[in-house]
């Protein structure tokens, strides 16, 4: 695995102008889109759990495992995870009984910003047992780095894992396509079948490890829901996934051109992201085999953090302020992968063109992304 | 609890020359001198976990949990565990079994630099690979940031407890001395009777809560080593143990003099430690009731990191670069302290005049360290 690459994929820390903190509307937005399906997730799991106690063919856990994979830091970090304690404390609430130990594993690569995340861990504890009081069971929070491709937790761990926002990055560059690519970011019209083909293997072999991986740390019956950014033609060079990749690619060709980047450079970069769309996922669950499917779909979230399904009046819906947002969100995210290779020092230029060409191409309307959200089970093979 | 001392209680970080880091080899000594204690501890609850297994009486455990608390980051955040996993591995080597999985906690207050620490559990966890190869069962390791006065872990969650010159910190200066303590930084043999029983009150309030915690998270039979700064004599105000401070204050309390420290600051600091006897430490475990003591102990470090029982020759024996070597250990690991409460500006200058007391006083060669090293084993009340 490329050790450089897993190093760079984090977004960018702190809290200025450009920050991930600053500019995570939108995956705060799918956050709350997917959130009943998480809680669906969730009370079915407790309903499992308790029927299986009560009929003793499962130990009641005396510890509920929870992992968020890919956490990052900043204000999201936390947000999925206050949701799930939620729903656990209510479902306890309603029906009388004091719920158990949690154990919150917070997962992210090395290069995370644990720091920051921590210190708003205790807040978020002291939060917790303001608004939840004595019957909330004890909470303890745990940070894990390293990469979700890989184990991360001892087997039979963990009861609920979820990832937003997280799956579409790759563990590394497709090998070979350096050479294939050239001109490009990523897919695009133009890329050779062979770019494509290592992409989607690249997706395939990463995905089926994760799921290799979690499928060892669940517990029978566990569950996982996953959001990614996809895309829902089946064509994997179709507008809306490429399209922002393209005209970041575009806006650093501008700068081969004046000089301000070597071609060479330019030419050899490509980003560590694949878009999938539903059929793969579906695909790759069921040659893996651990996991049945409950739910796989896509859903979109505008360029700005809005939901398209909303009440239009009520959010921004100036095409030239929701570009911009999408510039600064994706540049909060591939920032440090691209002043690593390009250098820090034109990063300002190169995502001042971006937020131009996302301006013009936001122009024409196009202004969603499209995401997938996956809710799966680990199958119960001992039971 | 005071959250502003909490906050402040971390080693200096970075690499730097009054790092931590840098500075850290007499808490490096302390470990390799306690390590036989700590193999000790691991091959006997190794050995009860199989027989129990053997037996029925317990079930082997899945997993190994392993908390190393107030780690801090730097060289010898990770060198403990790096002895217990060796010892663990090495066990189940020679009965020609594969290891279990083994989970371990690092834990440290949330000012602790985690970034710096997960960046070396990384390479830690490839070493660990290469050295030991296949036959050593999967290794995960968390961060957990808190504090270990309080809850960190589930219930029945820890076999193994470890901490190196961490307890000696209280959780909170005890409060009021800084009305009878004025011109001390700790218990001096001029403190009034009530600042002794303050700081011994604190010690013993921490210390119980810690055992309190710890008891819930260990397993019977689970075992906890624990090393702290201490003292040999049983006088509170014996020089083995009061000298630093009171170094440190004399050299504040010049500062004053020359109208670089106001007074009133001055008479406000108190240091948050404690060095307790042994005799303190066997009282408070035997009231609070969940352990059984199987070893504890005084030893000495020399001030420089050298073993007062090595071959002399083979170690710094001048006085004065080991006074030099006791000035910035003791800088590194106060200095956050010092300056949040009189300012970064002046802390060159304090830890000068600091080292110049420090090498006066090494000059009547007064060198050592005062150590106290704890083995309990938690009381198997369900077997």
């Amino acid at each position: 695995m490329d050790q450089v690459i897993i190093q760079d994929v984090h977004m960018n820390g702190s809290t200025s102008g450009t920050s991930y903190s600053a500019n995570s509307s939108v995956q705060k937005r799918a956050i709350f889109i997917t959130r009943p399906i998480v809680e669906e997730a969730i009370l079915n799991l407790l309903s499992k759990l308790y029927i299986f106690a009560a009929t003793s063919k499962l130990r009641k856990p005396n510890t509920i495992g929870i992992a968020e994979l890919g956490c990052s830091s900043g204000p999201n970090a936390l947000l999925a995870v206050s949701h799930i304690l939620e729903t656990i404390y209510n479902k306890h609430y309603r029906s009388g009984s004091v719920t158990p130990e949690i154990l919150v594993f917070l997962n992210d690569l090395p290069g995370n910003d644990f720091n920051t995340l921590f210190k708003d861990v205790g807040r978020f504890c002291g939060e917790l047992r303001r608004s939840n009081g004595d019957g909330f069971g004890p909470c303890f929070v745990a940070g894990i780095p390293g990469t979700f491709y890989g184990r991360l937790f001892p087997s039979d761990t963990l009861h609920i894992v979820h990832s937003s926002y997280s799956l579409q990055w790759l563990s590394q560059v497709p090998q070979g396509i350096e050479k294939t690519n050239k001109g490009n970011f990523y897919i695009t019209k133009s890329s050779p079948p062979s770019v494509i083909t290592a992409y989607l293997n690249q997706f395939k072999k990463d995905f089926r490890a994760f799921l290799e991986c979690r499928s060892e740390e669940l517990v029978n019956g566990g569950r996982m829901v996953l959001t990614l950014v996809g895309r829902s033609s089946s064509d994997p060079t179709s507008q809306d996934c490429c399209s922002f990749w393209d005209l970041l690619a575009l806006s650093a060709h501008d700068m081969v051109l004046r000089g301000a980047i070597e071609k060479e450079k330019f030419d050899l970069f490509n980003i560590p992201n694949y878009f999938p769309s539903t059929k793969e996922v579906k695909s790759i669950i069921l040659s893996e085999g651990s996991f049945t499917i409950n739910q796989l779909e896509t859903f979109h979230v505008n360029w700005d953090g809005s939901d398209p399904k909303g009440n239009a009046n009520s959010e921004r819906v100036n095409n030239l302020e929701s570009s911009h947002y999408a510039a600064n969100t994706l540049r909060a995210v591939s920032e440090p992968l691209l002043a690593n290779h390009f250098g820090e020092e034109i990063m300002d230029e190169l995502y001042g063109r971006f937020r131009e060409r996302v301006a013009e191409y936001a122009s024409k309307g196009k202004t969603k992304f499209t995401n997938l959200v996956i809710s799966v089970t680990k199958m119960e093979k001992d039971l």
